[in-house]
């Protein structure tokens, strides 16, 4: 069977690699170093229902993701999440956040309008994820 | 050393039992089922500094945690959350969400004020956790 990501996704974001278990992609909000982890795996909406396996390699790509991101310039902290309440399709949030950005202290979903990123940044982000 | 629970933590949620990895937590909020696992582990805030064979165990507690989650009456989606912007010490929210609770299908946190247990409600979900 065929792995086909979410149209939400497919819009919001830009794909970057993929990775042993998940496709990585970019969310397109150049306000927060932003990536989304896709299981590629069918039809799954909760963790819980990867196998033991697979929750182990979500476990370090959420790690790996989670470096790529603490890496950045003025990130502070690191904000992980699976919520799924607007896209059902399993997919994990991993960001960098730090005092004064537009969402501090609370979390970013639904907290404001995304700002699409300028193509040379968003090309430059990209290529160092896909370099790793 | 000694594993030392934040003051917050301490103060918005009741102790339920240690599992391997994780002192797990009820978070003081009926409206949601909601578990609150806190590595027993010092001075860490983000996940990517767990030993790789500390992030498989919390994984599988995650896991552990989010099936007790959505077992209960009323829950359609599990949310998980890593974010620790107030809270510096490394802790995962899992807990239990449905269209039409007060912060559907935005995130739980700091949507709105908790609404504290009853303590017969609260010790019946305690009882239940640790009898797992």
């Amino acid at each position: 069977m065929t792995f086909l990501l979410h149209p939400r996704l497919e819009a919001d974001a830009f794909f970057i690699a993929d990775w042993p278990l998940c496709r990585v992609l970019l969310m397109n909000d150049a306000r927060y170093p932003w990536l989304i982890l896709v299981p590629r795996r069918e039809a799954l909406t909760e963790m819980m229902d990867l196998l033991v396996q697979d929750r182990a390699l979500l476990m370090e790509e959420i790690a790996k993701a989670g470096e790529v991101v603490r890496g950045r310039t003025g990130v502070t902290k690191v904000n992980i999440g699976a919520l799924g309440n607007l896209v059902p399709q399993l997919h994990v949030h991993v960001l960098g956040r730090h005092p004064g950005d537009p969402a501090w202290p609370g979390p970013v979903w639904g907290h404001s309008p995304t700002v699409p990123y300028e193509t040379s940044a968003r090309d430059a982000l990209i290529g160092e994820v896909r370099s790793l």
